[in-house]
């Protein structure tokens, strides 16, 4: 395991200025575009982490503390936020987003203390038994994957535009 | 097809402020962390990104202009820094790359108006006939492929922390 609060942290606290660098003051082209129907825009996965923070890794962190495995977490709605539709400028929601997160690590940072809390255990519905490493660790890894989604999404866009070089760039590899 | 230059140099500008947000400050364990044995650390990936805007896009851009499909492009060495090692700390190389970047910019600039040169062409060592559009939209994806990778590269360590969670992580289904 190479798990380490801190540097879970260090992850966790540089997502919102990494995603504001990379997507502030962006044309709308890029803003809107996505992977096909049914897909996420960047706009759109923003709206994603912003719930997250909301409603998802702080909220589960408490109950996996107070509940144990007494009860398993609430259920958390991956799409909530496809139907809040706030349409805020990018520069808002990123805004948003960093202001959510910079509280939440505060408020993790007053309630774990990684040398006892760590291995303590939680229930979530439909993996039974998890520890609270793995919980934070997900939530780290979590914002690695839209990362990565938000940088795919943008790549598509110049799919055909490439031309023969598709061949050598790896972004446009279908994942199975 | 999408291409816009000037919103490719959107994509191309804000690369190095983006990473230098990811990656500044960031512990050993991140830095030093690969995909195993022949695969780069997040550091490599930076040097081979300045490698690319010190021996490949704009002398590229430069001979297809210059050249026509008279004489195909130098071959391009994609390993050369692995072998340059110069072992800076991960700022200097953000940097060095920060810098370079916004010099090729500048310079493209100048060579190119695109109302004109897009579809110019030149002949590429192995695919034949590119256009000048396809060249600068590669280099735009370029950098979204390798900023997929890091991003995929620092996710790798948390493959087995996360415990259950890896199912719900599109970052660790592994390409084909």
């Amino acid at each position: 395991m190479n798990f380490e609060m801190n540097e879970a942290i260090e992850v966790l606290e540089r997502t919102p200025r990494t995603l504001a660098q990379l997507l502030s003051g962006l044309s709308d082209g890029w803003l809107r575009a996505d992977e096909g129907e049914g897909t996420w825009t960047v706009a759109e996965v923003v709206d994603h982490l912003i719930e997250g923070e909301r409603t998802n890794w702080i909220p589960r962190v408490e109950w996996l503390l107070r509940e144990g495995e007494a009860r398993p977490f609430p259920p958390f709605d991956r799409f909530a936020h496809l139907e809040a539709q706030t349409a805020q400028p990018i520069e808002a929601r990123l805004r948003t987003f960093g202001e959510l997160r910079a509280n939440n690590l505060a408020r993790l940072r007053e309630l774990v203390h990684p040398a006892e809390d760590l291995e303590r255990t939680g229930l979530h519905p439909a993996f039974g038994t998890v520890r609270l490493r793995e919980l934070l660790s997900t939530w780290a890894v979590h914002d690695l994957t839209h990362l990565s989604q938000i940088v795919r999404v943008m790549a598509e866009r110049y799919r055909e535009d490439v031309g023969p070089w598709t061949a050598y760039l790896g972004i446009y590899r279908k994942r199975t």
